[in-house]
């Protein structure tokens, strides 16, 4: 199967991109909702909350392992690529090569939450395949909490979208990384306050067509995966909102499996 | 000396209460911030956290624990009076019996997490004590993002306030209840759009002053308590924005100490 973990809700973006690119392989997915989010927390702490989400999908038959959570794939991608021996994905290095191909002359924004902003780590990928691409961050907290309520058209929402891209707009950026698993679902919002012209990377969508390449590439390990159209939902604490956003965004219904982390 | 915890900085208007209402005595203050926020989360998994923080307090040598957090002391209150045998103090009642005797018709507006609203504590115990009174109540689950953000003055921030109190508003409600401990950094913009005659209800205040009356009372256990103006700080996760807003909020250097819950 194809295991995949965020800190909650984000993940299921990345759940839907490879339902469309990988479709009928059996997914097993973890939302550490009793922990989420992730995105405020230290590097110490989020790495090891993402060591026991691996361990956790490896115990439940995963073969290939999708950290659907920019902040966990920031901090943690290295301890676990280190502690596991199974194909682990990161949501940042799809989105990157993305990122770089879109324009001759790269002028990168990156939004994500505090954590992943302060690793810096968008930054020091894109410059290590070009030197010459200008890069500009702006963590952006308070949309993982407007998206996990829902306030997705809202115009608060907008407001805080448009504060928020105001100082990458300024610098005319020409490509925006939507550097965590969340915003996908402001897409359109974004899209609207950056302007039309500005090119937006979906991490989501970047790493299932990784995922796919990879497969295609290494037949060994595609036998493996079990394709019956299986989809396994487990989170760390039930909550309402979360069967309710994510039937909403998979459009069928959830099943949530309670499990103790 | 005094333990409290809550699930993050909102106790923190609690021990700022404290030190006002009793000055000079030893706190210990426990911040779940890898956990934090409880307010989302269901009430098994805040009850196991309300046990552990409580566990954690008494073998720091806490004599009696305050539970500064609304949803903790909504759905664990009980439980840790079961397990634990020191006096224990809850935000709840101190600001539910202050709230029934602001109006001889009292019509409560209740404002809260998810989880806490959910929980209809609050309803229950104000219909407990005077049956008659009108109760309404109104979960906000953004506030508390934007408190940790340090959006306080934002006119966002204004605009979401005016949206979760319209339906408090049009009740004509004489009586607010800040049902969270967060809340209070938030008065001054609650105070203006709810209108100036409706009476707010701090609890972090209320639950202050319960406790220095509880001490006046009984002597022998303020005896036990230590006196020498001692402020310690535990957070289970380490992060800059906590020690920020901390160090402006108590208005003195706050030394964070990191601690596996």
């Amino acid at each position: 199967m194809i295991g995949i973990f965020d800190s909650g809700i984000g993940g299921l973006t990345v759940v839907k991109a490879l339902m469309e690119h990988l479709s009928g392989y059996d997914i097993i997915y973890l939302g550490d909702t009793a922990r989420t989010p992730y995105g405020t927390k230290s590097s110490e702490t989020v790495k090891k909350y993402a060591l026991e989400n691996t361990e956790f999908l490896l115990n439940k038959g995963a073969e290939i392992v999708i950290i659907a959570c920019n902040t966990a794939s920031s901090v943690a991608t290295e301890s676990i690529a280190e502690n596991f021996d199974v194909p682990i994905f990161e949501v940042i290095t799809p989105a990157v090569e993305l990122s770089i191909n879109t324009s001759h002359k790269p002028c990168i924004g990156i939004i994500g939450t505090r954590a992943t902003v302060k690793s810096g780590i968008y930054e020091k990928k894109i410059k290590e395949i070009n030197p010459q691409a200008r890069v500009y961050s702006k963590a952006c907290p308070l949309l993982v909490p407007l998206v996990e309520e829902g306030w997705i058209n809202k115009p608060e929402t907008k407001m805080i979208v448009k504060k928020y891209l105001h100082p990458l707009k300024v610098r005319q950026i020409n490509t925006l990384i939507l550097g965590c698993t969340h915003y996908p679902l402001l897409k359109n919002i974004i899209q609207k306050k950056i302007g039309k012209r500005v090119s937006i990377i979906d991490s989501s969508v970047a790493v299932a067509s990784n995922v796919k390449a990879f497969l295609e590439k290494h037949r060994e390990i595609d036998d493996m995966l079990s394709k019956k159209g299986r989809y396994t939902f487990f989170v760390s604490d039930v909550t309402e909102q979360f069967e309710k956003i994510a039937t909403s965004m998979l459009k069928r219904d959830i099943h949530l499996k309670h499990v103790k982390i």
